[in-house]
């Protein structure tokens, strides 16, 4: 004997829309499958399976779980061992599901979004679709795997071009804002409906890289009609409107230009891929005449392709230092030639033992930090107890060696509770899944989406990793 | 066209005892009512119906709501407004249930589990089962009704006792305990396995009042086979295993022996209804060679009727002081006498306006406090803003006269999360749904659940106010 | 016999110019008074005697403590009792001062510094000295003042300026910014040296009304040499440099221009007496194209002055209400033209019971709120339970009604510990004493200063209400 | 030109007692020195100098200091760079108090108060006195010093008897209790009156191992007279009053034999030096049937000393296991027989790396942990980033084995702040000292000393290290 459990809503949200779309096809299969991030904030993946045409969103990694497994290196380390560590998606789940994958589709170029292609992404037959900045940062991580060779095809599709995947499923990216450039919001046309990928995204009207968000095509693919939107929830408990990056470059310039450190070093970490932000501290720099040097093997990476592809453009004198050997050689040029010339951007705003700024505060490179010296911390502490600790370390040198801290020049990349909500009344979805986040995190998102008129297990759904949800029709 | 959900479980726990139990039968329809509860702490409301006849379980107030809405006599105000303050469940979605309320149950007498009785238990034609001093309790509510006229029959049935509610239904009281005497742990035994309510409980192996749970009977039916459990998540947020009263005792005793408080006044404020405490407090002045006093209005009606029928044996000269009279002429008297010949147990432990120990903050009573005396709060601030503010008040007065507060001497009555493991493990039910709690504690108790082999959606379900869970059969 | 305490300094910090300042005279006598505010956020007030001339800075009220003692109406109440109840502060201390009250000198016009000018300056013969907002402030105390009758004359001095106030000391106003319109920085020029009195203020380069801080003029002051600073330290504990106000324009344009509120009611609520927010708010309803309407009581005299004295232009379309008839009718208006039109700024932020938002948000005015309408508080919740809890039922009657919520468009008034330490290193005051905070804040500050090279005891000090700081000479 | 700053108390409190004692000298000369722990949790250390006679209290470590400064190992280094470090007390302030050192006193045996003994003592021409068990302690310090050679005299005095350190001075040693065996409330008496070194205590009516305070003797000191009361402040801010070691064996009782764990492994953590928490839980095993096993190096050598001196009996079959042989020995043991033969007393409760407890969870040792094994922490988290982070990767890994966490367990060993007003009201002291805190602790101490009549600056003071407190008479 079998149960089955049949959450029986009693109120369905009918559309006219929905209906028109399934002319004359008779039998609908819709299936949604929760690989990644379901559980957690990390390792993103999910499938959407239409009529036996699979479409994957994202593939990424979960680097807090790497941490508690001490001395693994990620690069070299197969795939089944990562999975049962928990670092990448379970996409086992995947034999269960009837269909053929069609195409891997990245939605932004964040490690927790692309960082297990090079783990998973060989064992599909499809293309991987992304913008030009995404696709150039998933080519870096595919050079630097040293266990498996992916050789899937890399399709650029921009921001606000539309292609067919198959002749039934075709897939739009509406241009979105994040804390990195060239992210959008992935959109599967299919007969029933539209499938929107919102994850991860804010509303940014002042994005200083890039354009804004494309509010009209999010109300355009409203108006045709979603039947099932996957939604971000990771900072869906703050109320309000999560600020523009306009924000973040106001809070700089009062810490910067408003302190006294004519005579003193200047330093500040924030996120590599955050070329917004770094675009905003170098013209900051420039305004107080001291030389931008962007330092850090990955500072040097992420910000190399931004201006590389023409995305971003830092000032001419804009100095970048990612190998160990030109690092060392531009801390000593500063000390020789005078701190109070330079503004020094580094990686290490987490605190992290190999990066640029726990190095520096340790003596391992050749700067030498003195009182009244002034860091800025241009970022969150994620919030993980090993985080605080390694932060907490960082701070607590910086501050025997007199430095003064400043650490709130920072927004977020992420969509508030109410700009969650526009994002609902424009789309209209049909059904909602939140994804990325813990249960206090979807749940918060559920919440909202009842404000708005949805219901739990109606029309809400909270899947936990290697679950699907499945559409039917009756009749 | 509708679509329907299906959470397409991919491995199903099979458990053979449920499997003997559908024997002839061919169809099984079994549903979970959540009526109130499902999205708060307070409101307790369920209805399990089998086969056609429906078993409520409890109907319960919540209470913060009131406060909300400013004025409001709830004794006199009518359902449908209650129930669209949030007060009480809203038990209109009983309409859709197809068949006969056969009996209402209730587990324990506090108001979130009894207080809505007088609003709604007229309009079922059903008796109303529970312990003595449950039952107890429902008479005084149901004589302060002004709107309603309740006639229900009370039906008793004791502790470790079980009654046939229809040819197929049968009722077990497990004893359990909880911070209220006379505490039952609800079994329903159906033809296709049992249903377990368990809606407050603790395991306390010293309760002070009354015996420890009963361990065997809850592993009695986990062997016969559970197919769901209905189980209270409020404090399974907190790791590890909820402090016996035996420690609040040693807490009590370690305050009031402990302290210089020989020529000083002692003051307790505790929950009226948690006779175990109280038993302890007035034991302890006793050693101290105190005169216990219980003031209060709901402190004279719970210690009372305990009294009354035999659960508890306060020391002889304990004294009780109720309506305003006896409160002013006892308080005259302590005064009079000397505050050191007394210890005073009172109303108020939240800061309540017009409860007693307010009044005392605030000279409205002939009793002053002095520097150097003592107050006892024997219980948790409920965690709401508006209590927090009333509680600060009382404190900040009490302060300013120089009472000296104590704080801690108190443990919860609901289980932590290793008691629920451990339930879990015992009952070993087919299904699970948490009840009594936000989202944010049911959530954390599906988490547990999945730390032992249940999945969410699968086997353990979130319920909203209003939904119900059917379980059928396929074949 | 009586005991003397001696902090016996190990190291003192030698100044020349100190020396030099102190020529033909043998006897300094130097003495800083703590009256109020040296152990709370709250009714700030210090006198300074130098050589028997005494300057008295700020008198101030502390509304907390109005709320713990019920139903009284401080405008009616005596000087002794609102001692007493710790609403104003002791200048009964000032007895034991030997020496003639010569001015009352105010820095800004906030209550808590200018609020008991009305129950203590009538006994002080002599004027009160402020700036030209400040002292229109001062004058509408005094007029609803109904216990006493305040005579003492009313002498007008602009930020920049300076004056005598006897042949041995003069005032320097020095321009500051801080959280209302027209604050200094009060600077004593005694034949020792300056006493800065820096109580409150922030160092803002945007300030939106007014000019940036004269930081010319303080580091002047502290080259000619600063014999003690007071210090507000209410924002200490908070790393890094407060933003400016410019910032605070950021998010309020995020949160109104940023969200889909075309067709729905807008409503903020900030402090009265902050000019330079409500400018920032009418721009931007100027900006949406709705009309801006100021509503309240003190928002309709803190705005009305500002503009009266011309310190700031509202756009010309902004509607003032602040008596009952107006704001009644201008919300009849609103509802009747459409609150699309209109963008209400109103009184009320901390959810107080008789403000205006309170009372739209209990129907008690013609306004009603609906769906998705939008409010945004503007403005930190003061962190005192009785705030939170009147906060918390504001929010949730707003909730309920189906209000959006925005709450972070805020930037404090007070200088963070990095503008203080700027300021420390400007001034270079010989001796330090924190005030306006209780000990963990004064603690803070004095944490602060240890790093900056003073030492708790030596030249930074704690003092308590009441107590003096006596300044001798030896040899 | 120098300032000296006068606090000029405006009332005295006279005291008779002290009038009286001063007979025929005309010259008092006390002095309280602040060394170490005036700043901190931590590096102990107060010098009293009395006409020249110096008594010094306590040498302790600083051990979170330790850990900025990676790689270092104590035992090998120099005072001066262990003073730089800020990990034991600056005792080179010594140079400037005139007078001899006669006696170094100890106060119980905890690192924080003997730790620095082997850095700092042989500097000084004088005896060490303490109890048995904590002269034991010390012994075994100086023997695995590898720096120093230590050959101060020790002297025992046992609690409760006085001994003559010169003419003027006698030493008396009361009984107090605290979170070690054999602790002392070290009591110096002069011919002004005593001096009270409250550093560190608790009133505990229950400690299971001892006797209770000697409540007699601390009221006949006060009577007689106190001068000066140096106490501890590291629990002063919670209020109310700590619980006795009774309660914790009460807490641990419901967490050993409340919990289905009979098939299964139970470990727990706690003090090692916490002789009185460790027989609680060997008596407990012996009631469940268990082998109790202590194990861990440290935990051998405190309950070994303990036993071995007579303060304790185990259960006759518990075990020990010290060394890295032995410890691997016992582990393979359990693991062959069965760990529910077993209860497991290991180091590590901070999940400190090369602790035992980290040991088993990495599988460094032969124990394996398995599902629904019980692991008790009854210990609190030392308030601290690293520690945090360490006992939450500690937590990580023993969750994702399937272990029962439960961390309630545990009181404190220092007095919560109405145990520190009977203190005060009991010594009725003339002046009062805080210390072994930050500022938030003593700043949070001398309110409570305010609370009781005190005043800051005039006879409650807040010393940094390095400062010293003279008392001189005038006439």
């Amino acid at each position: 004997m079998i149960f089955i459990l049949l959450y029986l809503a009693k109120k369905f949200r009918m559309k006219n829309k929905i209906k028109n779309k399934v002319k004359g096809s008779d039998i609908l299969q819709l299936e949604v499958v929760a690989i990644g991030g379901y559980e957690e904030v990390g390792r993103n993946m999910t499938a959407v399976n239409v009529d036996g045409e699979i479409i994957i969103f994202d593939m990424g990694l979960r680097l807090d779980r790497v941490m508690i497994h001490e001395d693994s290196d990620v690069s070299k380390m197969h795939s089944l061992n990562l999975i049962e560590m928990g670092v990448i998606p379970d996409d086992t789940v995947m034999k269960n599901i009837e269909g053929e994958v069609k195409a891997i589709v990245v939605s932004h170029g964040h490690l927790d979004h692309i960082g297990a292609i090079t783990k998973l992404a060989h064992r599909y037959n499809a293309p991987i679709i992304g913008t030009p900045y995404t696709l150039e940062l998933v080519k870096r991580e595919i050079l630097s795997e040293k266990k498996f060779d992916v050789r899937n095809p890399l399709i650029t599709l921009n921001a606000k071009e539309t292609m067919d995947l198959t002749p039934n499923l075709s897939l739009e990216f509406i241009k979105i804002t994040h804390s990195i450039p060239d992210a959008v919001l992935p959109v599967l046309h299919t007969p029933y409906g539209a499938i929107v990928y919102g994850n991860d995204f804010k509303f940014d009207n002042i994005p200083i890289v890039g354009e804004k968000p494309d509010y009209r095509a999010i109300k355009k693919v409203g108006k045709k009609g979603v039947i099932c939107m996957i939604s971000e929830s990771t900072r869906v408990n703050f109320e309000g409107k999560t600020p523009s990056e306009g924000v973040a470059a106001s809070l700089l310039k009062n810490d910067l230009l408003g302190t006294d450190n004519e005579n003193n070093g200047v330093v500040i970490t924030t996120f590599s891929s955050h070329i917004a932000r770094i675009k905003s501290i170098t013209e900051i720099a420039e305004r107080m005449g001291r030389i931008p040097v962007l330092i850090g093997r990955s500072m040097a990476k992420y910000c190399g392709i931004a201006e590389d592809i023409g995305l971003v453009e830092f000032p001419k004198n804009t100095k970048m230092a990612g190998d160990p050997t030109s690092v060392d050689r531009i801390f000593h040029q500063v000390m020789k030639e005078g701190k109070e010339k330079y503004m020094l951007v580094v990686t290490g705003h987490q605190g992290e033992e190999g990066a640029v700024l726990s190095r520096m505060a340790t003596n391992k490179t050749p700067f030498r930090f003195e009182r009244h010296d002034q860091v800025v911390f241009s970022a969150d502490v994620i919030p993980n107890p090993m985080n605080a600790a390694q932060r907490y370390m960082l701070e607590a040198r910086l501050k025997l060696a007199g430095v003064r801290l400043f650490k709130g020049a920072h927004v977020s990349g992420h969509a508030a509770k109410e700009d969650h909500r526009d994002m609902i009344r424009w789309l209209n979805p049909e059904h909602i899944i939140p994804a990325h986040g813990d249960f206090n995190l979807t749940a918060t998102y559920a919440k909202l989406a009842e404000e708005e008129g949805y219901r739990l297990g109606e029309d809400v759904h909270l899947l936990r990793n290697g679950q699907s949800l499945k559409f039917e029709r009756i009749i």
